[in-house]
């Protein structure tokens, strides 16, 4: 599999099922398909072993931008981990299509687009310019889930 | 219809039309319809009368985390009643797809999982595992509309 | 074509591509289309020459209610622009589907509904209720990209 290829070239390991802390509980799919498409949950950095990675807090305050950056990053690699899990191959998927980034912000924070770069630029390393390209938003919220610094969903189209 | 059937089995009635408070107005439709898709609009607990019901405020400062887990459970009413007047039959919807939901939050609040649980598990329950799991993000925002506490926007496959 | 046409004659001008300022960079397209879809990634007000044209800062403190409103109508030329470079004809849009506004706010805003109407009444009025019509979120947030007081993604249906 070609993805699954680039990605062992690159040093990458997928993490675990993702594991939520004691008390709470998750009561939705992490990919939900339907037809020709996979909806993605938001999904934060994980460890080897699916528990929540971090790091924790506020971007800016306590988590640097290069910190919540490599958050991103690895919220990839947790998405790539419930599609492979869900899909059976990552090569299934065709079409990136929309992603939504939240960053654990600030008011004020300025640079949410520069931290979910994280998780495009290694979606369009992985998948290349034409099924890797994706819209997208990055905002800053008040909170997420576990105060991880990063949280990202996605819709992606796949094949049959 | 089955799902209207489970809706009173379990005591559960689907309140009114949405009614904003003065001052406000809904530029969009609560349900878009195109093809076999229904875009849900966000949408915040209700009075009978189709009110916001709240409660309004913070979660864990204002409002108590098993307050803001009912007031999701409600929102799914809301969807509900909403989807009801567009389709015509609550039987039409025949696969949750995404689930957004916005928590009321004060910053560093780690609860939103758990709060917006009270929406899923309702959805769950009425449409049972095929249909009704859904892919899901659950973010803490500053702000909501009428600064209720909870509000939930969704993505559902229908039938034509 | 129709929708150029009503621009013109309510004399709006769609603004120039969007220009991210020095060190942020944008790992993403402003517009993803696959299919009968486009996904539209978030956009805020822009100049003529495609800058962030703001206001800047949190609405109801930096930024008045009417301010932040004309800056989502504002954000609705950004679309259109980018919608136009992409597709070529801004016809080719046959229905706008869901609409997410984010606005930049402080805990405990309640206008956001109103703010983001700058965006659909002018995406109604272009395209009459039958396309322009779409659920919406209009949600505030904590920080936007660059600081702007408004950002709206939005995902529409295309003819191919």
């Amino acid at each position: 599999m070609q993805i699954e290829e680039k990605l062992e070239s690159l040093g990458l390991v997928l993490p675990g099922p993702p594991k939520l802390p004691p008390g709470i509980t998750a009561s939705f799919e992490w990919v939900r398909v339907r037809g020709n498409r996979a909806y993605i949950a938001g999904h934060g950095a994980l460890t080897a072993d699916g528990a929540p990675a971090g790091p924790f807090g506020k971007v800016e305050q306590d988590v640097s931008l290069e910190e919540a950056y490599q958050s991103a990053r690895h919220s990839a690699l947790a998405v790539l981990a419930s599609l492979k899990r869900t899909l059976g191959d990552l090569d299934r998927v065709t079409a990136w299509l929309m992603v939504n980034g939240f960053v654990n912000a600030l008011p004020g924070t300025v640079q949410t687009t520069n931290v979910i770069n994280g998780f495009s630029n290694l979606i369009l390393e992985l998948y290349g310019a034409d099924a890797g390209q994706h819209a997208r938003v990055a905002v800053g919220v008040a909170a997420l889930p576990v105060n991880t610094c990063v949280v990202i969903a996605a819709e992606v189209e796949i094949s049959l």
